[in-house]
C-alpha cells in the first residue's frame, strides 16, 4: 500500500516509525517533511525536521531528546561560543553539524535540498521515501503583539513560545512550489496521514505550499489524521501557543474542526483523538468525520505501531503489500 | 620598534613567536598572512595560514605538528565521511572547524577577510597585528607537466607536492589589492622580516598582491630574510618542490638571489643562512647583501628569539621599545 505522511519534527518521526512497524515490509511510504523552520545557521543549512526525521528513521536518534544524534557531543559549538559568535541558545551538535555541512555542500554544489535529501539518506535504511515539502527556503517568522517578527527557532527554541504570538508570517511560501514527487505521491496515495504534528507550524506550513492542499483535496485517498492533542494539552512540544496565535482552542476537536472535513472542502476523513478525549467523538461524527478514540500517547515502537494501525483501520482495510 | 612579518604558516608562525619573545613588550609587530592557500570546503571558508599564525600566537597550537589545536578531535569530519562527502585528504579538527565556521558567519554577515580575522583575533592574545595580505579570495593551482591544475592543497595536502609542477596559477591574485593596513605598516616599517616560510607560495605570493612589492621596494626600513633552506632542503613543508616548479635551486643561497638585492630591484638587505650554508655567506656579501650565518633550527621558542635577535642585530640596533 502506498501511504504518504505529512510531518513535522519528533511527533511525526515517532508515528511515522510505528507505522513502519505496523505495516511491515513491501508497502512504500512516502513522507513529505516541513522545511518551514529551517534556518541559516554560521553559514550551514539547518532542516531540524528532515534531520529529526532521518535520524529517528535511521535508527540515530537521540531516544531522550526525540531528536538529534545519540551519543552526540558539542565541541564545535563550545569552541565557536568562545569567539562570542553564533546563537548561544541553538545548540547544533557535532554530529548533527556534520549532516548539516553535508548538506550544505550539496547545496551550494548545486542540488536542490530534495536532490540533496536523498543523498543524504542514502547513508541511512529509512525505509520511507523522504521528501522535503519544497526545494524552495521559507523561513518562518512569529509575529508578537506589538509587531516584532521573530525567526521561528528563536520564539520557539530560545524563548520557549512564551512570547505570545498572534500569527506566523513565512517568507517565500506563498511562491514556493511543491518538491518533485510530493504532489505525484498524493495524488497516487491509497491512503494519506496528518500525524499528531503540530496542526500549525508543521503540517500547516506543508498544506500551504502552492498545489498540496489541492492535491489533498482532490486525491481518491481517504485522509486521517491523529490528535497532537491529548485532554487539551500537547503532548510534547508548544503547539498550544502556535494554535492560540492562530485562533484555535487547544482541543483534539478543535484541531479537527481546523483541519476540516474533506466532502465540505476540508482536509479529514478520519480522525484520532486520545481516550482523555472520547467525549469528543459523538460531536465530530455527527460532523460528518470517521472518528475513534484509542491511546495515543506514543511510549515507544509497539504502542506507536498499534495508535498507526487503529488510524489506518478507520480509513479502511489495509491492503496486502505490494 | 614596528616590525612587519610576512608569513605563510608553521614556519612564519613559529619565527614570529620567537621575535616577540625577543623583542618584549612595546613593540608594534603586524604580520602579514598568505591567503592564497585558502579554499571552501564544506561551504566552509579555511584559511589555513592565519589558523596557524593564530593558533601558534594564541598559545592553542598543536605543537606536534604545528597548524590546527591542541587537544583536537575528528567528530564531525568522521560523520561527514560516512555520508561519502568531501575530500577525504583534508582533515578539519571540530575546534579547527568552529574558527572556519566562525569566520565564515561574519564573512557571510558581510564582513571583509580582514576585519573577520580581527574579530576572531580578540579571543587569543596574539601580541601581533594579524592582517590577511588582501581580502579578494585569491585560488592558488599546481599546473602539472600535463598541463592539469591542481587546487594547491590538493596538491600540497593530498599528494604530499610529489607530482611535479610546473608552475602556479593563482586566480584572482592579480586583481586584488591589499588589505586595509598592509601598504601603510611596510612604508612605516621600522623592518620588515621574511620569515623561514614557502618562498614561491607563501612569501611569494603575498609579494604578488598589487602593491606589496612595491612598498617594500619603497619603504626607509631595512628588509631582512631568514632563509627556509637548511644545507640543500627545507626544515619542513614542500618547499622545494615549489622552487623546483619556479626554476629555483633549493639552496639558501639560490632563494637569496631570487628575492634579489633591494638596491638593485629587489627585496632583501640582508640574508640569515643557516651555519650548515655559511659557505654561502662570502659570495652573497660579494653580491651585494649583509649577510650571517646562525644555527637556524626554530627548536622551541628560545632557539627561536636567538634567530629573531640574530636577523635584526645584521640590520641595526633595535630602537627601544615604543
Amino acid at each position: 500500500m502506498k501511504v504518504v505522511v505529512l510531518s513535522g519534527g519528533v511527533g511525526g518521526a515517532r508515528f511515522t516509525r510505528g507505522l513502519l512497524a505496523h505495516l511491515g515490509p513491501g508497502h512504500e511510504v512516502t513522507v513529505v517533511a516541513n522545511t518551514g523552520d529551517d534556518l541559516w545557521l554560521h553559514g550551514v543549512r539547518v532542516c531540524p525536521d528532515l534531520d529529526t526525521l532521518m535520524y529517528t528513521l535511521g535508527g540515530a536518534v537521540h531516544e531522550g531528546q526525540g531528536w538529534g544524534r545519540a551519543d552526540e557531543s558539542t565541541r564545535v559549538s563550545t569552541d565557536l561560543a568562545a569567539y562570542g559568535l553564533g546563537w548561544d541558545w541553538f545548540t547544533l551538535g557535532d554530529l548533527d553539524l556534520a549532516t548539516c555541512l553535508a548538506r550544505t555542500e550539496l547545496l551550494r554544489g548545486g542540488l536542490p535540498l530534495s536532490a540533496a535529501t536523498d543523498r543524504l539518506a542514502q547513508r541511512w535504511d529509512l525505509g520511507v521515501r523522504l521528501l522535503p515539502m519544497t526545494d524552495a527556503e521559507v523561513e518562518t517568522h512569529a509575529r508578537l503583539a506589538d509587531g516584532t517578527l521573530l525567526h521561528f527557532e528563536e520564539w520557539w527554541v530560545r524563548h520557549h513560545a512564551t512570547l505570545p504570538a498572534v500569527g506566523f508570517e513565512q517568507v517565500g511560501l506563498s511562491g514556493s512550489v511543491a518538491a518533485p514527487g510530493v504532489v505525484e505521491a498524493l495524488v497516487s496515495a491509497d491512503v494519506v496521514v496528518l500525524p499528531p504534528s503540530n496542526p500549525v507550524v508543521s503540517v500547516g506550513t506543508i498544506l500551504a505550499v502552492p498545489g498540496v492542499r489541492e492535491a489533498i483535496t482532490s486525491t481518491p485517498a481517504p485522509v486521517v489524521g491523529v490528535s497532537p492533542i491529548i485532554g487539551g494539552a500537547p503532548v510534547r512540544g508548544m503547539a498550544d501557543a502556535c494554535l492560540t496565535a492562530i485562533g484555535v482552542p487547544t482541543t483534539a476537536s478543535a484541531v479537527a474542526r481546523h483541519y476540516g472535513l474533506r466532502r465540505t472542502g476540508g482536509l479529514l476523513d478520519a480522525w484520532v483523538v486520545d481516550d482523555a478525549d472520547a467525549a469528543s467523538v459523538p460531536g465530530l461524527r455527527e460532523h460528518g468525520l470517521v472518528c475513534g478514540a484509542t491511546d495515543t500517547l506514543m511510549r515507544d515502537v509497539a504502542s506507536t505501531a498499534r495508535i498507526a494501525a487503529f488510524a489506518l483501520d478507520l480509513v479502511g482495510p489495509v491492503p496486502s503489500a505490494g
